[in-house]
């Protein structure tokens, strides 16, 4: 079960959801997500402007969360450090209460191989601003591209590991935790 | 220009990257391909089942020789090494006979969206097979994923790297030296 908030958007996206886990992605219209909550497909199509945009709506928020905390690292902090700030902030985008959703919306994805793409497009988007950052900061490449895409790495393994079954700890410690373990593999 | 072994595979191979080239991929028909050399689009698929695929063709076997250079790592190997050696064992993929036909194809894909996605949904699925051989040889988690993960993106820089306009150096070098950045920047 999906639990969130009870806005519209909010009850449109954990319908679509459920619907997406029972009857697939591909096989799932707008209009039947609005329906089994009671709303008009015309509703729907005022929160989203298709449904790839259920699970994909808030990614320029993220991308923007992970940018800031590169651009706010110190003066004079390594493109390692960049990449840890950057990371550290985008953890506040994956509070506990996003955890259900996210899995959920994790398991749509796995199933559909054009979404996977399209996730993976915007993990490698992420990298090319973050790499960005860096070069403004002064970091040559191709050690700002090499950081920026370990940072989207990082981040990747860190998401998968937060949204298992078992796990408990918030998505700030698993970062690091995964960051570490990229510097002791290179060491 | 796309210099090119002169077989009626490579033939079409050549005639499609001019016409992406000129027209955009989108743009051009698989009978237009296989017109511009004088061949039935018939011919054409009997060599490839899609015009996308005259870009992905070959990738099968691309992913077999970094496959076989991380298994073919000498026991006791660790991870970054057995990475190195999937990287060494790649670039014999890539001599400099194949630099003017490589260029050619990624800025035919850089132009496409579509083209980019399926391109990073390949590099994805080249780090969780080198995943799954690291997991083979004893090594745990994350560090597998990370230490894949880490030679596809060595990888993608390098191969950027290589098809440069002013690049001559061959990739087995390129390589090496993105990997040792790889170190120093973790050091």
């Amino acid at each position: 079960m999906v639990r969130w908030e009870p806005g519209t958007r909010e009850r449109l996206q954990a319908a679509a959801l459920e619907l997406f886990a029972a009857r697939g992605f591909e096989q799932t219209t707008a209009a039947e997500i609005a329906e089994s909550v009671g709303l008009t497909e015309r509703t729907f199509f005022r929160h989203f402007s298709d449904k790839r945009e259920v699970l994909f709506h808030g990614q320029d928020q993220f991308l923007q969360v992970f940018i800031d905390g590169a651009t706010a690292a110190p003066p004079g902090a390594s493109p390692l450090e960049v990449i840890a700030a950057a990371l550290q902030s985008a953890a506040v985008f994956f509070p506990d209460e996003r955890r259900s959703f996210s899995r959920a919306r994790q398991a749509v994805i796995d199933k559909n191989p054009a979404l996977q793409e399209r996730e993976q497009h915007k993990m490698a988007g992420l990298a090319t601003a973050v790499a960005e950052v860096l070069r403004g900061r002064g970091t040559g490449e191709p050690a700002a591209t090499l950081a920026a895409q370990s940072g989207a790495t990082v981040f990747g393994i860190a998401f998968a590991q937060w949204i298992r079954d078992d796990e408990t700890r918030p998505m700030a410690d698993i970062t690091s935790d995964v960051l570490q373990e990229l510097v002791s593999l290179t060491a």
